[in-house]
């Protein structure tokens, strides 16, 4: 498949990498070409800067996110939660026709330092998932690997042999299709479909007890299982 | 142990035959006795009427919650979470000294009918646990089994052979110990504690993804598992 990968962070970068095990054709999105591959610095979680983790991976292209959503027909989100709007709105509306968007992310404020925050409305409240589909009506937007770190989300294997789950969320059923045959190809065996879009927002409720969890276990590698 | 189960719904009635199994004294507190001794229709979930349900454990002492709350040293919330802090509001509040105080509820919204909807306010909203600690300082209060149905809470074996995960959350350490002797009498083995009564928020926000993961899979017996 023609994949843009849309952020340079570590979900980004870990993302690519197994796209292109797997031998996907991998473009990067990025706001200035430029500033990314000048990039050094950790980011905030302590990935290297693209600049270093680009060395290895330089056959990838890197273009600015309008040009990668414009040539692929699956776009990952990898961005934070907070810039995806903004960033598909610069691009032509009919741009999305049948493009199939996997949102990875949550919802998360930094604004506060670490840890950061998973900003909650109400009840009633939207998710990202759920705010993309509806700004972007012509996008197939699918949610999933939001609910574990940016390693085991493409290798399921570093948690308990791989039997634990992931969820998707989506109004289209064929785009779910397509997102769990690159699921599997990641190594998930146990996905389980919570329904349409706006079950989006039960998967990014888990966050804060991910992130309690893992500081209560050591902050090793886990993910949820859902044991029946 | 001398404990009492405050509310006489399915989580009760499953919790006080559970305890009276593993050999503890319970007392059941209920608002208003004759209402529950009379009561035959099943409720919002399914469950016998408890007279129907009383049958069979009629040694068992039916009172009102403040009495029920007077004589015992444990008391388990199995009401709904709405309702309380009003019931606990009028016993004298030098009564609740010492006291570990479970809570397994959640803050469900039955207003607009079935499915209940988790009320959420805001990221900084404080969990039914916290406010419980906050209101009676000294209660010692401590969330569990609020990540799980009924049946499952006192037989983790009903899912994967017991191999299922269940969260504690509490400011006392000794009231978490106590706590865990019970569940370990229920049969748990992965008990994790993710700190101060505050982390209950998390263990809480959990339940949207419960109710739409026991959809997906067809309504079964499930737990969530910290695979790791």
């Amino acid at each position: 498949m023609k994949i843009a990968v849309l952020g340079t962070g570590m979900v980004g970068q870990s993302l690519t990498a197994a796209l292109l095990a797997r031998g996907h054709f991998v473009v990067i999105g990025t706001r200035d070409v430029a500033t990314t591959l000048a990039a050094v610095e950790p980011d905030t979680f302590g990935a290297p800067g693209f600049a270093l983790w680009y060395r290895r991976y330089s056959h990838v292209p890197v273009v600015r996110f309008a040009d990668a959503i414009a040539q692929c027909d699956v776009l990952i989100n990898a961005t934070r939660a907070t810039s995806i709007l903004d960033i598909l709105a610069r691009v032509p509306r009919a741009t999305f026709e049948d493009k199939v968007l996997i949102d990875v992310s949550n919802d998360l404020d930094f604004s506060r330092g670490l840890p950061p925050i998973l900003r909650i409305t109400d009840v009633a409240g939207s998710s990202v998932g759920e705010r993309i589909q509806t700004a972007f009506p012509l996008a197939r937007v699918v949610k999933t690997l939001n609910t574990m770190n940016a390693f085991v989300m493409v290798r399921p294997e570093l948690v308990s042999g791989g039997d634990s789950t992931v969820f998707v969320s989506g109004n289209d059923v064929e785009a779910k299709k397509l997102v769990q045959v690159l699921l599997r190809e990641f190594g998930w065996d146990d996905i389980i479909d919570l329904g349409d879009i706006a079950t989006a927002r039960t998967a990014e409720l888990l966050f804060p007890l991910w992130f309690k969890t893992w500081g209560a276990i050591g902050q090793k590698p886990f993910n949820f299982k859902v044991a029946r």
